[in-house]
Formats: C-alpha cells, sequence, structure tokens
C-alpha cells in the first residue's frame, strides 16, 4: 500500500571528502523536502561491500521506519541490477544494488516482502554517464517512495528470493575451541567476533585463552572495559550481543595485531597452559543488574 | 522580491575534526529554526579556494533553492570582499568571500542577477576575534536569507560583473593530441579531466594512448568501470559529462601517479607505437540504451 | 517546567567511520521525530575527555536553545555517573557521563540549576551489553526530554555541586612573561592559547617573543592570518578571544613542533635579545574598527 515515508537512513562508501552525499542529499531535498536524511556512515571503505552489509545489519534494528538507501556499488553502469526491497509489509524500503550489500540487513528485518528492480527510469535522473547511480537512481528512487510512489511502480517485480544472499562467516567448534573470525574493528580497536558468549567453551569462565596468528593471550571476561587492569585484554559481549576483544582505553586489534577476516580461536586454560603471557592484576566487578 | 528560504546547502574548507561546521550550524539553527542544512563537503583542502569553487560548480545544477554557503577564505579579516550573489533571479543566493570561490557555481547558474557587499553588521554576530567569519559574517546572513531579509538590506550593491572571476583551465589539441588538465581526484581514484568525449582526437576509437609525466598507457573507452578488465586504465564519460581517467576497483591515480593540476595528453594509437604498455584483455560492453 | 524541545547539539568522540553516531541519531529519530540534530563534531580522539570538554565549551555559547548530548565516555558501563544537567532554568540540559565532560560548559552557560543520575531505566534501551551508552541510556534520554519528560522524571536528583568537575589550565606571569598552555590546535594548524590579549607582558607592544621547548621566536601581533608576512609567526586574538598562534596559510603548530598542551611563554623582547630567529618582513594592517 502506498503511503508518505519521511526518513532515508543513508549508508555509502562515497566517503566526505568529495561531495557525493552532499549531491544525493540535494537531489532528495529537492524532490522530497519533507524527508530527513538520517546518515549512518559513508567510510565504508572503497568498494567493500561486506563491511558495508554488516554495518547495515548491525544497525538495522535501531533505523528509522522508512527507506534505507545503501551505495556500495562496484559494479555501477553494468549488469548488476539496481533493487528496492520492501521488508515488514512496507514499514521498511532498502535501496540500492543487488550484490549482496543489502541482503544481511533484509534478513534482520524479517526477510523481504516484495522486491522490484529498478528500471522504471521516468523515476531516475537523466545524467551524463552512468558512474553516480547514488544521484541519478538510488537516491531520486528513495526520494519518489517517500513521496508515496508505490514500489511496483518504480521497476519490475523479482523474487525476492533471487536477490543475492549475503555472506556471513559462522563460527565453528573445533578440538574443544570456539573459530571465530573479526567481523568488525571499530575506531576504538575493538574486535567483534562473529559469536556470543554462549558459544564460548565456558560460558562461565573468567579467563580463556585467545590464539590469532601467533599470539597466544590469556583473556579475562569483563562486562565492560573498565573492569580490566591496564593493558589486560579481554573479551567483553558488546552492544550487539557478539564477543568482541577489548583492552581499556586502548587498541586491542593494535594490541593483538588484528585485521577484519582474521582467525580468532578461544579455549578454556589447560592445565598444561604455563603462564599466562600477560599477567597483569585483574579484579572483575560484579556486573550490576545480574546480567 | 524578498521571500522565506528553507534550505543552506554548505561547502567549506573546515573540515570535520573541529567543531566549526557545528557552530556555524548552530548558529543557523537558532537563527532561523525552519532551515535546513544540506552539507556538501567540508573536506576542502585548507585555503584550496581553486578546488572549493570546482566542487562546488559541480554539485550547483543538483542543489535545492535557496542559499548556498560556501567558506574558503585565507584572507578572512583583511581587504576581501564578503558578498552574497544572487542568481536565477532569486531562486538561489550565494554567500561566501569573493576571491573566486564562487564564481564558477555562478557561472553555471546562468549569471549573477544581483550582488552586494556585506557590510550591513547589524546581520552579522559580533566576535572578539575576525577569524571565523563563517561564524560571524556568512552564516548569519545566510540564516536572514533564508527569514527573508532582502539581499539589498545586506551591504551595497556590487556590479556582478566586478566580482573575482575563477579559474578554470581549458583543454587544447597540440601536434594531434588532447592536451588536458586533471580537475579532480575522487576518492576512488578517479582523475576526472577538463574536457568532454566529443573533443577526443577519435571519439569513436575503442583505444586511445594516454601520456601523463613519464608514463604512456594505452587505455580503453569504456562505459562504466566494470566494464574494463583487471588493471586496465580505462577512460569513462563521467557522471558530469567530463572523461575521467579510472581503473576498476582500484585507483587511476595511484596506477599513474596522477595528481590534481597534472596535464594529461590523450591521442590516437599510432602503427609505430609497439605493443601497449598494458595488455590486459578487454571486452567492451555494449553501452545500454544506444549512448 | 517539563517542555517539549527540538534541538539536540551532539558531540562524541565515536568518529564517522562506524556507524555509532548514525545509529544514535536513528534511536532519536525513532522516539523523538520532531528533533533536529545538530552535530558539533564526532572527531573528539578517542577516550579525550578534555579535549570534547573544551570543544564544547567553546561552542556553548552559539548551540541553540535544547538538549546537548556530550559522550566522550572510556568509563562506560562502570561505576561512573550517567546525568542530565539542566541550565539556564531549562534552557538547556546537557545529557552525558559525569566525568568532567560536561562541567567547563556547564560553567559557560551560568551554573547547573538541577541535575539527575539517569537511573530510571524506563527511558533507556533494553541492550545485550553495556558498551554503547549512546545508542541505550543518553540518546534515548535526550529525545524523550525533547518529548517533554521532566528531568526529575529521569532518575534521581544528584547535587549540582557534586559532579565531577572540568578541568581548565590557568595562565600565569613568572619573570615577567605570560606562561600558558595549548588548548586546541585546530584543522588549519592554529594553536589557541589559555590567555586573552590583555594578559600580555605588553598588549600594545607589535612584536613578542615567543618560546616553545627548544623554538625562540619572534611573533608578530596581527589582527587577520592575511596580515602576516609569508612564513612570519603571528599571534591573533581568536575567534573566541583567546591568543592564537598562527601562520598564514599554513600550520604554526608544524612550524613550530608544537602539541596540545605544550607550555608557550610571551614576553617582551628585550635588548639583549639579538636578532630574531625570523626576519620576515611584516607590514601590520591598522584593524578595521578600532579593536
Amino acid at each position: 500500500m502506498p503511503e508518505r515515508r519521511d526518513t532515508i537512513t543513508f549508508l555509502s562508501d562515497y566517503g566526505t571528502v568529495d561531495e557525493f552525499v552532499g549531491v544525493v542529499k540535494s537531489v532528495v531535498r529537492s524532490l522530497a523536502p519533507h524527508v530527513v536524511v538520517v546518515d549512518l556512515t559513508h567510510e565504508i571503505p572503497p568498494h567493500d561491500v561486506r563491511a558495508g552489509s554488516l554495518a547495515l545489519a548491525r544497525a538495522m534494528q535501531y533505523v528509522a521506519p522508512g527507506v534505507v538507501l545503501a551505495v556500495v556499488d562496484p559494479g555501477v553502469g553494468t549488469e548488476r541490477r539496481a533493487v528496492a526491497v520492501e521488508v515488514a509489509d512496507g514499514e521498511g524500503v532498502l535501496v540500492g544494488p543487488d550484490n549482496g550489500l543489502l541482503a544481511p540487513a533484509v534478513a534482520m528485518a524479517g526477510g523481504a516482502t516484495r522486491a522490484v528492480e529498478l528500471v522504471a527510469d521516468e523515476y531516475h535522473l537523466p545524467s551524463p554517464g552512468a558512474t553516480f547511480a547514488g544521484r541519478d537512481v538510488f537516491g531520486p528512487v528513495s526520494a519518489h517512495l517517500c513521496n508515496g510512489v508505490d514500489l511496483g511502480e518504480l521497476g519490475v517485480p523479482v523474487d525476492p528470493a533471487g536477490l543475492l544472499p549475503g555472506i556471513v562467516p559462522l563460527s565453528r567448534i573445533e578440538d574443544g575451541a570456539l573459530v571465530t573470525e573479526v567481523l568488525w574493528i571499530d575506531r576504538f580497536g575493538n574486535a567483534q567476533l562473529n559469536a556470543g558468549s554462549d558459544e564460548l567453551p565456558d560460558p562461565d569462565a573468567d579467563r580463556l585463552v585467545l590464539r590469532a596468528g601467533t599470539a597466544t593471550r590469556t583473556v579475562a571476561r569483563a562486562r565492560a572495559y573498565g573492569e580490566l587492569g591496564v593493558g589486560q585484554v579481554g573479551l567483553v559481549v558488546d552492544s550487539y550481543g557478539l564477543l568482541s576483544v577489548c583492552v581499556d582505553r586502548a587498541s586491542a586489534a593494535a594490541e593483538l595485531g588484528l585485521d577484519v577476516g582474521d582467525v580468532v580461536s578461544i579455549s578454556v586454560p589447560s592445565d598444561e597452559e604455563g603462564p599466562p603471557a600477560s599477567t597483569s592484576p585483574v579484579t572483575l566487578g560484579r556486573p550490576r543488574g545480574g546480567a
């Protein structure tokens, strides 16, 4: 059912040094002046569809109802499809390239209820070149959706099951250790893993052994960064419910040489483990609220 | 004719690390709460009037009606004039220093219809120092324009023909080659040249020879980055209708050592050219829509 | 008295590479759609409470009435208090951690009239982990304040006098020299000092001697950067009324090796001073307006 929408949540790899983002917002402002654009981030590394899809998925449960405009689009102007995907029976529509970028967010929102390929070019801007689909296709289409244009007007229906899936790595148990992958390293150097605390070999252990590359470290479970001793590597449940490797007021990624995609395994200390690599004294606070 | 405006499009070299941009927006929010500010970019290199003027000109045809606030102002507090320039009979007003920053955008908008020097300081903020005209002069003036204050109230009329012109380099043909200059290198490493495809020595040639500094490369014409083979340097018509040197999913600027202002010449391959420097196989797709 | 507010001014150390800021804004947009968020900056260095408190204090007199949301919060999830502090009898409310971040801004606004610790968790978001208080506590509380929820509903009253003070260094006179500290180095390399021009040993002197680390330089008083000769180090009164070390169209911080927190002393040239280290010719313009 067509309806007026008033928020566009915008993520891209455009950066903010060039005027790309501002031009897309100018187009939206001209076509649908009532809309507020909320920027998630525009600093997805250039062409990094996976990083974009993970950031979008993390944010998805918090975005306001309306349109989600996502552009990480190395295949711009080629045969990759431009799509709009409706979720939650129209509470949200995701607009972007069909290259896996939208898929994890669509799944987070409960799956697609409709999808179209954006071939109705009367809703696009005429363009001298085919390299800026955010300005010429995705931005205008998002604005028209906010003006109440029905999804079906924007192109031809496609089977949501045929949209390119995202690739989200799974953790596994191997020789008693939880083998995970680094999904995200944030500004503070915290390294988010693709596993929750219930997947740990011993969810109640205060200390665990972490292996990444050639590094082996004893790490402390903690509820907050500030509970860790100086220089102590910790494992917290982050704000998305996933395990995160961290150091208080410093970068765990720098400390351990971690990068996105690295394998991190976590195991219970064995008696033969020898002295821990880090011997910083740690006093774990009792979590407030009993969580 | 005085009228209420509701959009300020904002470009500067303030960066976003300091709070300059936020303070200007706070001033606007206090004086004209109905206004939406659209940021084009604030990462123009410090003091780089030319880069600012080119970014503004590129964006100009897409900005929403209202005020354009542009501040790249190395001469702040000196004798350079602060001006407001009306274009399109009032559909837009550009506000900023008279140092060439606004000139290409004014030209893109069809030329100035009126201009004033901003000397009516009842529309400025009092200030302890003269170093932040965005906060104290340009921002408040933009807000007052949005509140319906007539341009003429803001200062004394100046002859638009007397405004400092921008400097836009022209391409030329020399010994059969198109000699261009790099106008802009974007986040993705694409290098925009100051020429369109109709200026090429052979607009229909699939391959051309590009010379920049000591590098000579055979380059392929393409419609989209994704049509190029891995590592192949290409020449596309970008989203502004200008030629752009590019590499698929990589930086052409890094590949060729290009910087803004560099000279790039493009010629038809001669029989004596020898084997091309790059021999990546390329299959050019047929442009969709016949363009 | 509860009242509807429509602006949230937002400062943090979240950066804009991750989606933290966008998620907080999404939460605000969902809870209080009428609110406009004005970003001051999100590039406060990670965990740098002092830098955040100074940026907030600089901006404070310009922020629009409403809520100020400030998050530089290394102690997130620990015993540090989350607070909301009312200033100017309700014209403004500052929301953030009680770690000194808010204190200088509160002082700039004339002091606190009320304060609460934010323990009423019905105004927070439920959260799987305690590491993102901007999203789960400070953002939602700011939105509820804008919706007219009274400060008193958000938690338990605390004595404003018991809030953690900020640390603002004081300048002093020592052996006839003004001894200052670098408070801030901006994007342009200007170094703001913690002293006004009336504290100079000779406020009317055209030239002074500046010492910082091992460097000794003769510096020129100027009203604007553009009044300085090429390469000449100058001392201007900046837009906050404080002395600032500068170089025209170049970075004074780079020129003198200055960093935040460095000591800079300023004295009157003595007859035994010898030739100045810098001999660039300088013609000082007469300040306009007689300031």
